[in-house]
């Protein structure tokens, strides 16, 4: 008799909220989970702490940090210095958007994937309570999705590859609700895009202001630190 | 009276002779070119100083190298020292083939491009004389552009991002031959997986063979500095 092995999967863990759920939900569904965290020059270099934390706690096999200069090109609040994250949403698509990174963070868990012989990325990405990111998008997944089934060797020898963002369509409260289902510790996740070196949250960024509204219309209290 | 202002473009170059040529193409057709090199943790690092050169001697107005640890990942001889260099072509797609690495780069290049303001990005790849790896063929490249055009800020705002293989028909004479044309130094390229730190190929893995034939199929003399 053989033991069908369970399948593996790459899970992109940002240390944030959603991509903790993400990961719970992974595991729920019988994956082997290896979650991959990009370090990509962010700001808010305590999120990555906050994915290795998530990553432990929620039962991922391995967590692996890969580590890009994404300084060096620039281009958004989160990656130079010289622009400020805003504290007010705006009209458009806000500077804390990162040039091409949700493509970039894919192709990376695409390479790791084909190494590791998973077949499945999952990603946190949500297109209801969001920023307005154009890399957060289903038909961006989609794409994404299609590019994946051709770009490898895994691929041209038959092997499907699935991306799945099981988040895209919830608000936040629903996934603040999944989380507690699953027993998601959200005091160990960092979302704010400038918390401090403890991971302390400022309150005032579009990602605070989202988080916390997720708990207010779950009614669930709020465990987030803040400074 | 306005003057047009020359297109900006990202170009993928290598330091090997295929994007070496790329950039000649892109320069004679008017962009302004900025060049981007992946220092990916590749075995020959000697690569990255002709890019430099190649950069340069070819007319790029700058020219940036992005360091993404993919040794992290590894699954490739060329990013893992304990899997060989082939000295021999065998059947499938070899040992060389770096999973998701082109994926990667030009997932960077769009990152760039979107900060520059750059509608085009062009790269080397070809389906040709090639050592069969899958993300070379056009198929994906398509499946890059449509993808590009899903995710980015700028692609949002409608500003149309095309991904250039100018020498994905062409065979390695034909790209030789066009080099010559457009006055490509070829010696200052270096190709081979293993290069020593000098740059002196070692005329015995799949890209110094399929480079030597090229050469020797257009009957240009092969300027390759060998060990």
């Amino acid at each position: 008799m053989t033991v069908t092995p369970a399948r593996r999967a790459v899970i992109l863990v940002s240390g944030g909220m959603d991509s903790a759920v993400t990961l719970a939900l992974a595991r729920e569904r019988g994956f082997t989970c290896h979650a991959l965290s990009v370090a990509y020059g962010q700001r808010h270099a305590s999120e990555l702490e906050a994915a290795q934390r998530v990553a432990r706690a929620l039962g991922a096999v391995e967590h692996k940090t890969v580590d890009i200069d994404l300084r060096s090109i620039g281009g958004s609040a989160l990656t130079q210095d010289s622009i400020a994250v805003p504290d007010q949403a705006g009209s458009g698509i806000p500077a804390t958007y990162v040039p091409a990174r949700n493509t970039i963070m894919l192709s990376i868990a695409l390479g790791w994937a084909e190494v590791l012989g998973a077949g499945d990325i999952f990603c946190g990405v949500n297109a209801v309570d969001y920023s307005g990111y154009p890399d957060c998008r289903p038909e961006f997944i989609a794409a994404f999705e299609r590019l994946a089934n051709l770009a490898t060797k895994a691929a041209v020898e038959g092997a499907a590859l699935r991306v799945h963002a099981p988040l895209m369509r919830s608000s936040k409260a629903d996934i603040v609700r999944e989380g507690v289902r699953l027993n998601v510790d959200f005091a160990a996740t960092v979302s704010c895009y400038q918390a401090d070196r403890h991971g302390r949250a400022c309150r005032r960024c579009d990602a605070c202001r989202l988080r916390a509204q997720g708990f207010a219309d779950a009614g669930v209290a709020d465990p987030t630190l803040y400074v």
